[in-house]
């Protein structure tokens, strides 16, 4: 039946697992490079590699023992404060993982009143199918383990980033290039990590469920489904609380710190510098990770429930039912060659060549994963194959398959060059807003708003082009691999995303450390070129969260059974008025958690300074555990209010209003939250860079506007605090919002159809 | 046929004309009243009159002709301002109307290739209806007749405006009684004149276009669409070019003499005083007025061309046919009845029944027209009829429209209080705001963003209910008669919003002729209530936007054919997601044309301050013509680019991509548009009150905040300075977008549904 596919099902089942080996063998070769750097002051092995590097490199404190030792104290801080705080928030989540287990399988059991009979199947006419409670029992282990597997990659990238941050301030020492490779290697652990850790669960439970489902490819992959909400779930945290606790420190620690007792920024006496150290570990590593880890589960599942009821799982064609998980297989290869670039084909020498060396990456790792899925769409597809368009079937050819994955491969490579353009301070865009501050912080604001209004135009262009390009070519299974094109890089993305981050950390470190300030100037560009990147991490993390939302909100339109969202009935439109307010809603939620939570670090910081002796002189040490312990708590308990919204709308909805209603909910929410997503990020990267161009002063025209301290640079001080929980906490978390409803429906699809609506069914 | 209506069509011949005669009777009356108040120095009868009032009220400065004179000159100044921006603006309105009119004509005119034949008609099966090009020239016609009376309605309102404000401010030396009673009167002309001539004149137009159509009613009222896009294109200018004017004017005066020169609000040395009193009522009274005018026109045409396709227009029933109008009718003499409450059955006697009193014309004003909708759907409706919804006919009582009506009428109070709970410094959200001030602008500027966004939910809730009930009762046509009876207060309701600006202004003359300190605290009273009552007024502006634009979306996929706007296709989803990001772009272009006029006004103000020797001393006077001329220079051009995008947008979108994708566009404008409209105009306000709240300190919370000058109140100022073009231009603009693109598609649906899409045609 096959017989078309040039791959077969044998080569499949070994070309994947083995895919994600490379990986994970990838990341763990990494890490031994990274950990060669000793942060331990071991005389031999510190002497010896500083004397034979000597004549190249500067030899600046390489044997004192003294700075290594404070490098050691200070991220055994972090290190801990961020385990602390992952434990804490993993209480929760098992509690809820717990809590919503049950539900799932409670809510999916009962559809066929928990009947242990097997049911004629939907779409395989003639053939009967598993029971709905085998499906829910499997729905349920699915989304356990997306979970653990979101968790545990999580924990582990942020491990590495914390065990590196010291050492790239140590490597700094030796000069910036060596710095950079640690950083950079660090992040690549866990973009390969998360990658291929991703790829390997998701082959895993495949086969395993199918040993119980067998011919059953229906219900296997509905119960597949579950995996993406575990993922996605997981991302709430991660995102949310994350979100929250990173910008409740940063405000925290600078409204006393900088502007209270005037005291720079990662200064040591401050009590909340180790919270905030920590905290871009939290927010920026493993909600980033989380986040994308979610997007890259939830479009491969929705990939996969599409192609389930289209004729590769009609069927029964192995290897083009695992198109989506080839073409992930085919991008850790990509990433890997394009790892190589970075770390051992050219070697950044300058400060003025990270930047460009990063923004390569993503090109190189866009040109070599172009052929890679030429490759897999040759190799893996029938040239003819039909595809489930809401009631109908379509048919395809594999070079327009081609041609859905390349467009979001694309399309995030553009959403990334065009958030480059408006967040970086190298173009007019954000030097117009630097320039706005000679009128004051209010002119800043308006223009810094005004620039993220306009910064959502191309990008929502681009992602309406592979929209429209991927759906007319192959319906919602198109828009599901055309989102997974635009993940297939995701471990370098992630590698770049948590590079940035880490060399944050490594300043911090230095300036604790006090160290020197040519040592803190080579952080700087480190982290410079990190900022950047974030926010094109960010550009492209909203760009994928929606094309995945869409390709969610298409499968779970196909498995409730609408074969129309008509706009032009009252109950999708109201869904569409109310879904697209709700991003609205859940962004004043967070913007309100930010700020209480980071009143209460403002209160224990005061509370410090006034209490504890010598603390100002820096003779006695801030007790830095308690403002952990608050930014963690807080942020646990601020992010219940915004998590309940996501996680309960889709259940009310579903359930007394039923699935039109959803589905407008499902579609306003996407296509409103997606643009405020994208305007809030770069809004607030844009800000953070004018005021980094006012302070680095190196054109004619910064210089008239500085220097630090000046009327100008106090304006855009202003900006950038207020873009702090615009960009960090309110934006991204948009995305979790838009794709945990669209996954949530999608798993209780099933019992929607069958029990909800109760509103228009008894009125 | 038309047997079962208890109203006979003769009567309803007569009835519309006398209601709206009555309307303009009783505004010429206010006016009367209004001119009674001398601004000339007449001796004998200023002195008779302050003599018969001397027992009651204090005669301060009554007899005083130096202020009097002063005052007739500064209120000489502002009128001549306002009208030579009036004449500049209608310079370029009329050349837009010609070159549209022309277009109108020819797209419309080229459906039927300028045939001059009868065709069958689409829905009286069996008919013949006049040739397309008789429509493209009535639709013409109506056009212009529509921005004719949209541009008069404006004028007389600004007239009387400019006429009142000084009149205002003699009659605050008699008392705040006395001054509230010339400012609401003055108000009142301006509602009662633009409810009463946009009713003649639909009336006119119906019943001499009918001479020509004859039994055609189809033919009528697809013609009589033009109306609706006449009165909305000239709320472009109004809204648009007036809010970047009067926000130009504002924020430039302050930037140079509040910031730089250290001169008071209003102080008649700054060159820039007569363009920022000119603004407010550029911008909050012809801008408000041309919006509702165009609001309310366009809900009675979208209401008649979805009635012309069902039975009441398939059967020729003039009174049911007429149902808009007699809404209306009855809406006219409600608000009489509701005006007399304010000017005649109580009087305003101290400072605190101001508020309370312009409340209580909004809550007499619904309770009356609930009984006016339920008499005019008994009288002018039979019990049963059938709607067109989408292809077929759907059967309606009576009372379901009654209860479509009140649904629209009662969601706008509770927009109307809901704003006010946001917006006004009495309640907890705007004292949080001000609140937010002790640790700085960042966390104002961030608390301020938190509460527009929570600010949308209840709105929303409330648009959607009152679109679920009036959209499933009576389809598209429950939804125009809804916004129609949101609408039906609209004299009440302009009379509050024009008292708002009329009593700043009065408030800024006082100040220019230097009256006593008492004189501007009982004009600060009066501005401070209609600070709120203007909140309040943008608040109903959005929510009728939002029904009005549904219901012309619903009259313009009716009549371009379509039965279902489908998100599950391509077309449509790319779209909606467009769609939602043009208010983004819109908002982004009016915020940038904001800063730049400003900018120029700037630079203007600093040149005089310069140049003229004794300007700051207030011995040489400054040019204020000048600051007039370019602020008037400035909005015209700076309105083009936002203009262009509106006005384009549907025509390149409909013929290019066709009906579907423009469906798209509109609803995803439409859900995306009114939340950034709402959000922006509440935080708007908000941060506007938290300023004055620890300006005015009269609780110990707000004295703490305070006084003026404090660092707090610091902060709020530049929270209030930031708000200004978002509550007064781009917030209150998008209402233009969503209408306005919604009318224009609606006239051009016949020519898309004919020569659209010509991209899918041809690829």
């Amino acid at each position: 039946m096959a017989a078309s596919v040039i791959l077969p099902d044998l080569a499949t089942q070994v070309v994947v697992p083995v895919a994600a080996a490379i990986g994970i063998a990838f990341a763990v070769l990494q890490w031994v490079l990274v950990s060669k750097v000793k942060v331990t002051p071991e005389r031999g092995s510190a002497g010896k590699d500083g004397a034979s590097e000597a004549l190249i490199e500067e030899e600046e404190g390489l044997n004192d023992h003294n700075i290594v030792l404070k490098c050691a104290e200070i991220q055994t801080a972090i290190s801990e404060g961020a385990t602390s705080f992952l434990y804490t928030e993993y209480k929760y989540a098992g509690a809820f993982m717990a809590f919503f287990a049950v539900l799932i399988f409670v809510f999916l059991g009962s559809i066929e009143g928990f009947s242990t009979k097997s049911q004629p199947c939907h779409y395989s006419v003639g053939k009967y199918c598993k029971p709905a409670l085998a499906n829910a029992a499997f729905s349920t282990i699915a989304f356990v383990l997306g979970a653990v597997t979101s968790l545990v990659s999580g924990f582990l990238g942020m491990k590495i980033a914390t065990y590196a941050n010291a050492r790239t301030t140590l490597e700094a020492r030796k000069g910036v290039g060596k710095a950079f490779i640690v950083a950079f290697r660090s992040g690549a652990v866990m973009g390969f990590l998360l990658a291929a850790s991703g790829l390997f669960v998701l082959y895993l439970i495949i086969n395993l469920f199918g040993l119980y489902y067998g011919d059953d490819w229906e219900g296997l992959f509905e119960a597949i489904t579950g995996y993406g909400l575990g993922g996605s779930s997981m991302a709430l945290f991660g995102r949310v609380g994350g979100g929250i606790y990173t910008k409740a420190a940063d405000v925290g620690a600078d409204l006393v710190g900088k502007v209270e007792r005037n005291i720079p920024e990662d200064d040591p006496r401050n009590p909340a510098v180790i919270a905030d150290n920590v905290g871009d570990n939290v927010g920026d590593i493993a909600g980033m990770g989380s986040d994308l880890f979610g997007s890259y589960a939830e479009s491969s599942c929705a990939a996969l429930v599409v192609a389930s009821i289209s004729s590769f799982g009609i069927n029964h064609e192995f290897t083009p039912m695992m198109y989506p998980l080839l073409i992930s297989s085919v991008g850790i290869i990509a990433c890997l060659i394009t790892t190589l670039f970075a770390t051992d084909f050219f070697e950044v020498k300058a400060v003025d060549q990270i930047e460009p060396s990063l923004k390569k990456q993503l090109i190189i790792s866009t040109a070599v994963m172009t052929i890679g899925i030429a490759l897999v769409s040759w190799l893996g597809l029938p040239y003819t194959f039909t595809i489930f368009n809401f009631g109908a079937q379509k048919t395809v050819h594999n070079w327009q398959l081609f041609l859905c994955v390349s467009v979001g491969l694309w399309a995030g490579l553009v959403i990334g060059f065009i958030t480059e353009y408006y967040t970086s301070n190298a173009y007019s865009p954000v030097q117009d807003v630097a320039d706005s501050c000679r009128t004051g912080a209010a002119t800043n604001v308006i223009f810094g708003l005004a620039l993220g209004y306009k910064s959502v135009i191309i990008p929502i262009f681009a992602i309406a082009f592979s929209i429209f390009l991927s759906f007319s070519l192959a319906a919602m299974y198109g828009v599901a691999v055309a989102a997974l094109g635009m993940l297939s890089t995701i471990a370098t993305g992630l590698a770049i995303d948590a590079y940035g981050p880490i060399s944050d950390n490594a300043g911090g470190i230095a300036e604790m450390a006090g160290m020197s300030h040519r040592i803190r100037e080579r952080t700087d560009a480190l982290d410079a070129a990190g900022n950047t990147t974030a926010a094109i991490g960010k550009g492209f993390a909203i760009g994928s969260a929606a094309l995945v939302s869409l390709a969610l909100f298409g499968a779970f339109v196909s498995r409730a059974g609408i074969t129309s969202v008509d706009v032009l009935t009252p109950n999708v439109f109201i869904g569409l008025l109310v879904g697209a307010m709700l991003p609205y809603w859940f962004s004043a939620m967070t913007m309100k958690s930010v700020g209480s939570a980071a009143l209460k670090m403002v209160e224990e910081v005061r509370r410090q300074f006034n209490t504890i002796p010598g603390l100002m002189e820096g003779t006695a040490k801030p007790d830095y555990a308690t403002c952990v312990k608050i930014s963690t708590d807080a942020s646990i308990k601020e992010m219940i209010p915004p998590g309940a919204l996501v996680m309960l709308t889709p259940l009310i909805v579903g359930t007394i209003f039923g699935v039109e209603t959803l589905s407008g909910v499902l579609a306003g929410a996407l296509v409103s939250g997606v643009q405020i997503a994208i305007s809030a990020s770069n809004t607030g990267g844009a800000w953070d860079n004018a005021k980094k161009y006012i302070e680095a002063g190196v054109s004619d025209h910064a210089k008239s506007l500085g220097p630090k301290g000046s009327d100008c640079h106090k304006a855009a001080v202003i900006g950038d605090t207020i873009g702090d929980p615009l960009k960090d906490t309110s934006g991204p978390s948009l995305n979790i919002l838009i794709k945990l409803m669209a996954v949530e429906s999608l798993v209780f699809a099933p019992f929607f159809a069958t029990y909800g609506g109760i509103l228009f069914k008894y009125i």
